[in-house]
């Protein structure tokens, strides 16, 4: 196959994207097997979707560093993988970096902003004319790869609530507001607009809401490109969106549901911040009430211990009532390491979205539900009829 | 509702049945909600399952206790409930406890044997005889109860497995080797000879092999009658059968699952002995390969730890590879009072199957394999997916 | 022995003093064995400590409610123990109860205030008045009820921390203080003044600091009076303080020490405001550097979870260091009933203290240890170390 | 300090002994700190205990494989620390290498022979050739190193247990057995035989109880050497050797303790042989009563499972009666790399050894009881006080 697509990372230099680039460069290189790739499960074979070949990763960022550093310092600290597998890839993730431009920001709240350079933290310039800036870099990456079409995957770390009551519901209404300098439209608005502006597809990997209203809905149908989101449902809430529907089929009464997660990457740092964090425990906690059907007493902690690096730690203590009122109790604990589980769905998205965008699927993509900690268009949350959702829009496609 | 069914337990003086008989006593008397009883969903509403005055419940035992004692003993040791719980059902369970027959014994393995009254221990009849026997307790209580049909839930202690390569699979053949004096078939078999052979449901909620064979199959679709079976998915095993999904459906590698499992009541004395364990492990142990695709390194163990009584724990330690070959460990506890689980789904699973042969469908109930750790007539293994094969075949049936 | 001895216990109608009366009762008809008392272990035999039918208990308490009422809720909330038990005390419950009289409050912080009655919340009289009510009530119970010695236990909720830079450090001066209409002295302190000054020894349960500061120790040594505190060592730090010796002697390095603790009872609720929580996890976290002499990361949480009543449960993630640098993980769950936990404890600590003050001991009783999240007096924090002072006291004293 | 003196390994190729050399290595190059080493914390630093510089490794194994790729596979299995460690190591493993010598076998049974080379697997010698062997391999590696001292310490994999009764008491008759063609002595035995009778000081880190006999002590009283054993307390016995005494001391009772441990190591294979398994259960179970004083149920399993390697993950459930005979439960895991938590303890045995032997102690030296899981020449359990013991006698003695 000689067509080559864009897969374009927001946050191209953070520990998720840099195992998404590693990961690539040591599938395209043949290097390492399929684990943990949803696309390459036989369901989808005869889809045929984008072999890794035939993709190009670019990006934004908004720190001072390297792709090549960052893969360095992740296999380092984690111990995940062996050290060689950074070294065969050391040339393909140089040319990666090389395809890396300058981030913008824009109500990102302090702790995000602590993180950027000086030169984009002091960006007085409008949110018009950094949507700008971000789709005239995406217009140069395609047109210098020379690529048929790109998917932006928003990776950037959690930005604080927006106040969606002071946002306009239409596209009209929200484009105009673009060129108020008290715009209070998020980064990841900014880098939304641009993507479907140009008619490429988006995939928010986080919990961050900006691109979650219907204004940027609309401009997604307008422009006919494919949007998909919310949170990548990589640990805890994995297990939750399996556990829980076991409760509802016997009918056990949730009293309580506790969830304390620990970890130590940049991620735990900026939600260390409780109007980050806020983002980030709704995203978590929506999906018991959805499953059980009522609300059980629910706490979700997240903190921050440095020693753990990217290995996400989490217990939860579930406290249930059984026959005749008899409480008792399940607990688990999951150990993985956040960005291993994050970058292969990451790849996954990029896939699936691709060929919707590709096929003329446009608007939310409600059958990717099961990748999401907080899914867009549905409100299915059982992991596993969400994968049957997926299961059956694959049925339904011829290949190719 | 004037109608009466006959419920008609195999261990009807065990903890199990010592919870079902206090439970129903419990929920004729409007003193306990629904939690815990799956055909109480409202996914069932409309199917107006027998209501719980309806029901009459008599059973064969081995041992020489009573049902009154046997409830006073598990609410002493577990604390489940409340001591108020089984005063108020004290008539209703003196009541079924009249109802109660000696039962029979027949190849099942020194540890059940040791349990047995001298008289049964000693009963050398033929099989034959044994199954008469059972026929005519049971056609006298459904005689004397004015009962319109009954149904048989095989709750006794787990049997060692049994040589299907010794036996028929017709059905004329087995029913000839009932008179001979060397007949390998055991209690199991023989109870749900005499069950189908009056055209009564028959469930076994255990994991005995001994109904679980082609010739006994072809009797019940001669009669006409329902069966479903084996052996309730309480606790370890209903949680492996979500959470092995999730493995399979993030493409996640599964080196190693371990299972340890301790507890205390008379399951866990007669499992203690090797050959009774060899039944409960292979039942435990199969859904992994069938949900996975292969076949991860598995451990189960089982171990009598007296203190615990009815509280089965059960540690899972789940190994396994994401991404990048990267090793991650999932563990999890389970706190469960074993009979106050198991239960409620004797309760649903009577009234489906009562549902069942009322109108007219017979031979192996594959819509019921939520129920069940080794479900017969269906290889699913997933329970939200079992459950919607339960959901669905609800979904057409008329109400009433 | 006909001497008769008080135990006169502040929050005299809470959890724990609702076990401790139970148990006391129990004691007292021999309907109870002597597990969970330390005082009872042969090492102690020789010291011939008061026995229970000695003891009489009274005491303050600012809530309406009957001790009565609290131990039969908190049998049939926790299960602890079987309801015959209470039954059986009910005559002792109630006379015990008829020995409590209504507490006071000083700069307790609103979550405390906010249970207490109406005429308590709104008492407006001087520190040196209420100080003064204590006395007469400590008095008339030291009377009525002809004893040789009395004991103050405090168990009330924690208070929010005390700004020890506004108390001096003199008993002359704090004395002084006492008519000071904003005496900035909280109730704890009031209490153990008022006990001090009665020569009655104190011992502080709770994490409260009112009572440890060098002008209170000042009144205790002038009034030759034994005191012992602080915070009862029932749970998670028990078991902290016997597993950080184990990284320590074994020279491996802990890099963080996680401990969520969820329960559900009123001293929960209590906890629940971050003013109160700040003086238990104040507590709960010295021992840690004491004992590895370095400061790992630690994060300690405290939820009030309802469902869990008073069973505290507690997850403690401990991630260490050994040779060559290798990361490794030990973690633990414990879950213990609270109450059952301390209420034992206030016995033994009643009966040390009662003994100590019989045979002329004053002062900081620092061989006592063992039992404190925080020991007064003393720096060892290795449960070992600390019970090992205390049988070595036992062990030098002669009996009786 | 120009001495040399000689560590003589056996099982000198395995997972212990590989990282024993690399860490030594590692020591002697600086480029590690002294994290895991006992030997260095303060209380020892006036002992002036041997430095690494005057180590000097070498060994018998019976196996065909090389310290260098034990090393390697070491690193690459289990990611215990950086591969660059290895690498840097690799002249000192080929040198240590170069100092092993092909060991021998008597009585070990089925599991450890079928890992022999053939010819040692074949090598019918009688016992008193095969300790001349012995003693002349250490006689050469003293002379060829210029060594003033040599001490033995046995890694070797767990044998069989000894019929104790077949084995004379004194060391006379013990001799005279040598000559026997049907003598009992298991290699552990023979071992420990040649390292005495040349005067080299014995440590057993094994459960092996070949050296565990009175006359063998008795050779070590007539040589003047010390001796230390048994089987190194590393991981989950560590940890109840400090949590039993936490329920002893609050005089909770432990109904139950079971224990279940997982691993994937070469140590594992051979335990999954029971003959091998039994005189590791053993060792691991009799510090619960010793510490309690009564012998509570307890269940200890240790499975192989491959893909854990040798990170050794244990479960252990402690179910215990506190006041009024609550029942409450506390719950560990453990995940501890085995061969990085034992190395660094025979690196400080063999410093104290070394030391008591260089100073004139001999017989069984009870003060290093804190190493064993059954400490030989004391009954102390508790850590604790186990390192008390340690502390004192590095406390009377001077340095150097």
């Amino acid at each position: 196959m000689s067509q080559r697509v864009g897969l374009w990372l927001i946050g191209a230099q953070g520990g998720v994207a840099s195992v998404v680039a590693t990961g690539l460069a040591a599938l395209q290189a043949g290097a390492t097997d399929d684990i943990g790739l949803v696309s390459c499960l036989p369901e989808f074979d005869h889809l045929r979707l984008l072999d890794w070949n035939s993709m190009v990763v670019g990006g934004h960022e908004i720190r001072s560093t390297s792709l090549p550093e960052a893969a360095r310092q992740f296999q380092q600290s984690s111990r995940a993988f062996d050290a060689s597998l950074v070294d065969q890839s050391m040339s393909a993730l140089r040319e990666m970096d090389s395809r890396i431009r300058p981030g913008i920001l824009a109500n990102a709240g302090p702790a995000i902003t602590a993180l950027a350079n000086e030169s984009i933290k002091n960006d007085c310039r409008t949110a018009r004319e950094k949507v700008e800036q971000v789709e005239a870099d995406l217009a140069e990456f395609a047109k210098s790869q020379e690529l048929e079409r790109v998917v932006i995957v928003n990776l950037a770390s959690t930005e604080p609530p927006v106040d969606a009551a002071r946002l306009p519901v239409s596209w009209k209404a929200l484009d105009a507001m673009l060129d108020d300098p008290d715009c209070p439209l998020p980064s990841s608005s900014l880098y939304a607009i641009a993507a479907l502006s140009l008619g490429h597809g988006w995939v928010n990997f986080t919990p961050s809401l900006g691109a979650s209203c219907e204004a940027i809905t609309e401009l997604a149908l307008l422009k006919k490109v494919p949007l998909a989101g919310r949170d990548g449902k990589t640990g805890e809430t994995l297990i939750k969106s399996v556990l829980a529907p076991a409760f509802a089929i016997r009918n056990l009464r949730v009293m309580s549901w506790v969830g304390h997660n620990i970890f130590g990457n940049l991620d735990g740092e900026i939600l260390d911040d409780p109007a980050n964090k806020q983002s980030k425990v709704a995203s978590k906690d929506r999906l018991l009430a959805e499953i059980l059907g009522y609300r059980p007493q629910s706490h979700i902690s997240i903190e921050y211990i440095a020693s753990l690096g990217d290995w996400k730690t989490a217990w939860d203590h579930i406290h249930f009532r059984g026959f005749l009122g008899t409480p008792m109790v399940m607990q688990f604990t999951w150990q993985g390491c956040d960005s291993i589980l994050a970058a292969p769905l990451v790849l996954d998205l990029f896939r699936f979205v691709e060929r919707a965008g590709r096929t003329g699927e446009s608007g939310v993509l409600g059958w990717l539900a099961c990748f999401f900690k907080a899914p867009e268009g549905v409100s299915e949350n059982n992991l596993t009829l969400q994968f049957e959702m997926l299961r059956r829009w694959a049925a339904t496609r011829a290949g190719g």
